[in-house]
């Protein structure tokens, strides 16, 4: 066995029999410390975090908690975001989330400020439970009934983020205050709906990922049956139909046989988290493939180029088929995150290579541009489309904001960049794979490796031993399979052509070999599928694993976006973009405008929104259809 | 003058001294006899509105009321349409829709069932009044304040409902029943919020035409004044925020000042329907030209080809310009029923035959296919296309249903087409001015015409005078803006070519004189404006005022819809397809599927949906493109 020394301690953490290909690295294993990435988590831990604190206290969501906890704490009960009096039962949940971000963080370094707050916060939340265990703000201080409402009332939901929150305090430092109290809440909620109670299931899956991994870290094989137990009642209508139907709540078809993706996409997607994780842990195949056939259908029919999903507004659900306009996306950045971390799951699963570049496509085009360059505002929903003119900008149509009144995305952005190093790489008897490439090391007892890209804007990536034991092990590296063109080059040898998917070269490797992999980055046009009719006779543009827009910022005065046509007589080139940002790689792209030929830039997607209000669009209408038109 | 005898008793009656350049007729003074519009008008008075009533007594609408009237009745109040809880406030208006319909079909002609069921439903009403005048079951039965929730409340959107129900009865029978009850209604309501009460507008516009419509029956201007005080109340941040922003409810920008339609498409419109009456009452061209300038951005940028509006589920609203998707349209049947009744009065301000031309369009393709044939469903959402695989079918997203949850669409059918024979043709001094095209008789003391035609399906009009005054008179036909070649013929001259707009010819008419308007109907090839990109690379069809789509039912088994490309290399050729009904006329499209040329029909959009559950599109892509993208 090499790399012994592994931890295994970070937020997914299959049990040691479970049916795994790969095996997660512990966090504290794995260190981004530069470039592309390291900026990313810099902003997300000095101001991103420390600013959700502050809305969670502005906004009176952290008060709904002390108001639970009773005596002494005054203020409204906040029930609802905004003046349409539409409900939010579900708003403790982003103090959990923030915690769990705060926790993975504290376990990278310490911070005084943060701990304080955090603290604070864990304090509050041992407060608000109740003698019994129960832990919820929204019904204990407005009087309703526990688990009354499990359609709309987000108890478990909640409860499932609170469990989530506590293994990250517990795996990254130790510190099980708030395990304490999850396992109380728990206990609490098994009595009420587990194997020797009521069935019920909650409109919103989230719980079902989160006992598993409770189960992961106690030993208990309690939660793991309770998850079991719900994911097997799902599906018989038991919720009813409601606004939306019983697809909206994923009741519609059983777990196993549902074949398509359907309804709300962060329902739909939490849910086939928690489905992966019961199936790894009872070597559970079926379960296993019926999230995979979903999964292929989500990318083949129904994901956005910029790896969002969720086509529909109304009810925030993956739309039919092909059903993919730009301008409406809804393209929830919960969805993407929810996204990122079920190809996790089935990464670790299956370890193929596809689900990491899934996660690679989502993590830089669906999740980042959620987040100002500044690092406190964010994107609801992230359209590939906003028109210059527009009459009727309202929240959710495609603005960043310093919070929302449902406030889900923020702090679950927050966490998911706090647990970012953890999706670099994995390792186990056999040897280590890359699948994401960062300014990174991983240290653990035996072995040491060093990895320095430019990524993404530059495909060079150098990976270097700098401890190894003296036994074989395989080092994989991960060619995405955008990349047409890729060379290794391991010490002194030939750069030999890879393909997509793990190159892979297995050797009792020295201290201080290197392994060099080049993907070439050329700018691609892509061309959308012919059943995606909102984009017709359109194209795009991509470099590496980089999604490009136009943006109204870069035109020259009073050039219309909307009247902009691809020119495919013209040439794409790449060009430094400094302005946008360290490294920033743009392109210039050929135009027509009405007759007169130009060149218009064109920028990463995930920069897009930091200039002004302006208009923005991912697919450009080639000019040949104008002609064919006339 | 000439027609003396016309009535002017119909559902829009400027005052005498109103500027408006063409003046109703009565209700009494026309009559629909037989054809395609004919046959409508029957289905209506026979199967959609007896439907109706059976409606609104078993979901429990009659009930509410009824409730609200006390003593004796029992049930629950029926406040919210499904199991979500979403609190529908105004299910009276329902009941006042359907009594409008009702009213309007006894004054054509006596029927003791529709009788009985109204005289049934009109004493609920009048006992679900309180002693004060206020009428709202909502309110009564629920112990809710008066007028203290105007944003969502509906208030005064069913009492302008009540208000248009007792105009019908007024004016259609003599009946004032209805009005007595109105009008105390509208005298509690006007203490509270008129000019010496409380500012105040409803979330909903639609009181402020039926106020003005009050002012007109009874001569009591104070009705025109609450209206005139209503619009100037709106537009200045009143109603707050909500959920979708000022936008949604019509107070963003004043009605004078707003240039643009935004925000729910049947506010926006019932709002510029009450903005035109109290223009023409007041001579007031300010307002009258600001309805226009938005009429105008409407038709020019957010109009749907079938003449619907409204891009957006989430907020049912008009989206930005040029957003105009054909599966996810809203279009919702309101929406095309609320741009006739604006069109009308727009008409009737100004006798530009391009408002006629729209009522055209939007009625057949805008409303009528929203009834099945059967005429007892109803689609609320009015979509362009439905893909042949869907996996989340689920209300408002476009199939037809006996009732919905929220049921504003069905009875306002109703009253649509009850009131039909109203828009066919004006009759003043001048003359007579024919907008739209049936199998039609106008008779009053001094003259009589009939009108032959097998319009829609043939382009022959035949006007024959009946009877005359002997004095010179007027006769305009309108040749629709989208004929590019027609003529006239009058007796036994010549026939002359005329062209788009009123094709006038006046004399002293003798009986038996014969005016034959020949419209060439030829099928028309329609392309998408350029900035439309939901349909871009598209084709759709169209012969005469009807607009076309392919249906999956009438494609060879296993073609897919979604595969079918427009070969712009054959021919579209008109056919029979009287299996759709008498006399329909659809078009052989020469289409391409994978390689191999074909015929594929396509059907007149009103009458998609009757043939099972697959997929239907307007615009159908071109062949071009896949080879312009291979």
């Amino acid at each position: 066995m090499i790399a012994d020394g592994i931890a295994h301690e970070a937020c997914v953490r299959p049990s040691p029999g479970a049916g795994t290909a790969l095996r997660p690295v512990g966090a504290a294993d794995v260190t981004v410390h530069g470039g592309f990435w390291g900026d990313r988590l810099r902003i997300n831990r000095e101001r991103t975090i420390p600013h959700g604190f502050d809305r969670l206290r502005a906004t009176g969501t952290l008060n709904n908690l002390q108001l639970a906890a009773g005596a002494g704490h005054t203020g409204t009960y906040r029930a609802s975001g905004d003046t349409s009096g539409a409900v939010l039962p579900f708003l403790d949940s982003d103090v959990y989330k923030w915690l769990e971000a705060v926790g993975w963080e504290l376990g990278r370094d310490d911070d005084a400020g943060l701990r304080a707050a955090a603290d604070e916060a864990i304090g509050i939340v041992a407060r608000a439970q109740r003698q019994d265990g129960y832990l919820n703000s929204f019904v204990t201080v407005l009087g309703g009934r526990q688990y009354a409402d499990l359609a709309w009332g987000h108890e478990l939901y909640c409860l499932g983020h609170l469990v989530q929150a506590a293994v990250a305090w517990h795996r990254a430092l130790g510190d099980d205050r708030l395990l304490d109290i999850a396992l109380r809440a728990v206990a609490h909620a098994d009595r009420a709906l587990g194997p020797s109670g009521a069935d019920g299931i909650d409109g919103h899956p989230e719980i079902e990922m989160a006992l598993v991994e409770l189960t992961r870290v106690t030993g208990d094989e309690s939660h793991l049956a309770f998850a079991a137990r719900m994911l097997d009642l799902r599906g018989h209508g038991i919720i009813g139909e409601g606004r939306f139907g019983s697809t909206y709540w994923q009741d519609h078809l059983p777990v196993r046989e549902a074949a398509e993706v359907a309804g709300h996409s962060v329902r739909q997607l939490y849910l086939d988290c928690g489905a992966v994780d019961v199936a790894v842990e009872r070597d559970d195949k079926d379960l296993l493939g019926a999230v995979r056939r979903r999964w292929d259908d989500m990318v083949r029919t129904r994901r956005y180029l910029t790896g969002s999903v969720g086509s529909r507004h109304r009810d925030e659900a993956f739309g039919d088929p092909y059903e993919l306009p730009p301008d409406r996306a809804y393209a929830e950045t919960c969805a993407s995150i929810a996204e990122v971390m079920l190809g996790w799951r089935l990464l670790l699963a299956t370890g193929e290579s596809r689900y990491a570049d899934d996660i690679e496509r989502v993590m830089f085009n669906g999740v980042l541009p959620s987040l100002s360059r500044s690092g406190t505002e964010f994107f609801y929903v992230n359209p590939l489309q906003r028109r210059t003119h527009r009459s009727s900008d309202t929240a959710g149509d495609g603005r960043r904001a310093p919070w929302q009144a449902c406030a889900c995305c923020p702090p679950n952005l927050m966490r998911m960049l706090s647990t970012w190093e953890q999706y670099v790489l994995t390792g186990d008897g056999t040897g280590v794979q890359v699948h994401q490439y960062a300014d990174a090391s991983f240290r653990v007892s035996d072995m040491e490796l060093t990895i320095a890209t430019g990524y993404p804007w530059d495909g060079t990536i150098v990976v270097t031993v700098v401890r190894t034991p003296d036994r074989p092990w395989a080092l994989s590296l991960r060619v995405p399979g955008w990349c047409r063109s890729a060379t290794l080059t391991v010490g002194d040898g030939p750069a030999e052509a890879v393909t997509a998917g793990y190159a892979t070269r297995s050797r009792t490797w020295r201290a201080g070999d290197r392994v060099v992999l080049d993907l070439e980055l050329p700018v691609r046009l892509i061309e959308p599928h012919p059943r995606v009719d909102a984009v017709r006779g359109c194209v795009a543009f991509e470099r590496g694993p980089i999604v490009y827009c136009i943006e109204s910022a870069d035109l020259a005065n009073g050039v219309p976006l909307e009247d902009v046509r691809y020119d495919s007589d013209g040439a794409v080139a790449a060009t430094p973009r400094p302005d946008l940002g360290d490294g920033v790689v743009g392109i210039d792209v050929p135009a027509a405008v009405a007759g007169s030929r130009m060149t218009v830039p064109a920028i990463p997607y995930h920069t897009w929104g930091n200039r002004g209000d302006g208009g923005m669009r991912v697919w450009l209408p080639r000019e040949a259809l104008s002609a064919d038109r006339a």
